[in-house]
């Protein structure tokens, strides 16, 4: 179907959008071009929409759960206990739940890793968005899917928006053979490898007890890292560990406001940008944040940037690229800027919410001053899905 | 007027609420209660308003304008360029904008610091909200009241929900004879004190090449510091100062966005908790933020408190207490709880919203996951704003 979107400001100009086919056809469209849908966005600016690259989205159901305890009591007495008494058919409403959360906040991707992923999938498909869902692989745990159930990644053919990826969970809970299996089942079948990496200090000190090295070396030296790893968090990297990271073409997931709440650390800005490792934003699951809006976490970021004394580190720019083209790029869309050919997602942002005016700046607005009672349209794929 | 709030949530009960000459009358009024005007509040929750302890309201004007650029650069190249041009209309029109913008997020009152304060003082008047507006005292500069004019205050009668009081700017614009005398005008007619204090490292250094003391010590050696003293920052603020603001009952207004966005440092909020001063929370100018938006302020001050590694730091109901009852009674309002016989502010909160959803701990949503997209209505004085 065509949406003709009329009246639209994009680049300080105001214009009618066509989208055809999912895609932006033209961004310029002239006077009199009639389309199938017409959505009257007068007022409003048109931004790219928003990739999430690290989520675990069926945990909106323990949001608010436990907060403020010390990490391992919220772990061990509340989180843990919670999950495990969690049916597919939670993990299901969790699921619809974040997707609801995440279209009304202007994200049409999510990277996900939870159990139980076809209630998930299902719940993806139903809201018009799209997704990474990975398969978690883990030692010892109940949901976690054994290695049979892992392949039928070979088996799974796309469907539409969605695409599995394979998730060893994290260093200190998935094992060396299981850690190289996953990868090599992953590279098989050209999947995404999605896991969590140097998150704590305290995950860098036990990976120096038992291997004598640091997380990202360790990964390296099994030859686990490359272009299609995802790492989620990297907060205890040192510079040479950033370079490793940035010669194997790894995408790094920031989550700052999950570092921030469970007191893992500063993520170091300085050194991943200098890097020149693709960096990409993720919000971690609701239990963490407690929120999956990925407006609040690019403004976190920025703020969390510059604490340490520098104002002009991390730009309300360069924290949008992270937030939108970074993660398209990381996952193959042509999608994440507003551009003839590209694929439709877009937020269509209210001006005349008090947050955005006066105008100086479109997106330092949208990064510092703006919150979801600001979007008044979100397009996926050429849809309207808000 | 009198007000029933029907069908609300209040402490996990639904229940109709009594709203009488401002103040909250019933907290549990019978069916059958009738009143002048009935507002449903059926699937929110009431809460209290925000108060606001640090502004610079008409500084709305620059949101956005000169941002991510070094301190120095945008201070200099940016803020004070503009600020030069603006007239006594601009300031009214920024102050309108600010007023606009901190009723749409849930604050009913806010303490400012800015010039030409009459447009401002019009503003807050016709929002129907309450202020405290400070006449800023600096030396050289053009905009700053002279000390004759600042005498205005011993003639001025508190109007409704508005109050005056003296607001040197900071120990590097304002010498040491004007400090003490702004002081003995606030005391010699029952004013508060707005002050700048310890915001960055370089006026900790300054001061003490300038004074050989640093800036906390520096005011309690001139007999500025009291119980009616707001202290605006206090980032690079020790122990000992800590315990000498507390001693003296100094009311601190801590801004993490705007410190964070500067580059001034982590409030230390180990200490400042330890110490028992009364910490409010502030959201600075929107030039320094983005924004006026209090919940968002409770969320970065959470997460910022936690960063360095203590998760269990600045729980949400403390971070929820210092943004509304602990402003109220630095002010002196009756107010900051929704209680029998207090002031009837409060903000009404929709549990519809993806955002608060699911309902394990009503604060915790609030703090951590929602944002103005969650605000039905804001009451301030038993008036509905919004």
């Amino acid at each position: 179907m065509d949406i003709l979107i009329k009246n639209v400001l994009l680049n300080n100009r105001k214009v009618n959008i066509l989208v055809r086919n999912g895609r932006f056809e033209c961004l310029d469209a002239a006077p009199g071009t009639v389309a199938e849908k017409e959505l009257d966005a007068d007022g409003c600016a048109v931004l790219p929409a928003f990739y999430n690259t690290h989520t675990h989205a069926a945990m909106t159901l323990l949001r608010g759960y436990g907060d403020d305890n010390p990490l391992n009591v919220w772990l061990q007495e509340y989180v843990w206990p919670y999950e495990d008494k969690l049916t597919a058919e939670d993990i299901r409403r969790g699921s619809e739940m974040a997707c609801r959360e995440m279209i009304s906040t202007g994200t049409v991707f999510f990277n996900d890793m939870y159990f139980d992923i076809d209630g998930t999938m299902d719940e993806v498909d139903k809201a018009g968005m799209r997704a990474s869902i990975g398969i978690t692989i883990m030692d010892n745990h109940s949901k976690a899917v054994s290695d049979e159930k892992a392949r039928i990644i070979r088996d799974w053919k796309d469907r539409g928006n969605l695409t599995l990826a394979v998730a060893p969970h994290a260093i200190y809970t998935v094992g060396r053979e299981r850690l190289i299996a996953s990868a090599r089942l992953a590279r098989e079948n050209g999947r995404k490898l999605h896991i969590h990496l140097s998150e704590t200090a305290k995950e860098v000190q036990d990976c120096l007890v038992q291997t004598g090295t640091t997380p990202v070396r360790y990964l390296d030296s099994i030859g686990f890292l490359g272009p299609d790893v995802i790492a989620a968090h990297c907060v205890h990297v040192d510079k040479e560990e950033w370079d490793i990271l940035a010669e194997r073409g790894v995408t790094v997931s920031h989550c700052p406001c999950s570092n921030m709440k469970l007191g893992s650390g500063r993520f170091p800005y300085e050194l991943a940008i200098a890097s020149g490792v693709r960096v990409t934003l993720g919000t971690d699951g609701s239990s963490s944040n407690n929120n999956l809006d990925m407006r609040e976490e690019m403004k976190v970021a920025a703020l969390l940037a510059k604490v340490t004394g520098d104002a002009s580190l991390l730009s309300a720019n360069l924290v949008l690229q992270w937030a939108t083209r970074n993660g398209a790029e990381a996952f193959g869309y042509d999608s994440g800027v507003i551009a003839e050919g590209k694929l439709a997602d877009a937020v269509l942002v209210s001006l005349d919410n008090p947050k955005m005016q006066p105008c100086h700046n479109l997106v330092s607005n949208w990064v510092y001053s703006a919150d979801s009672s600001c979007i008044k349209h979100v397009i996926c794929n050429g849809k309207v899905l808000l």
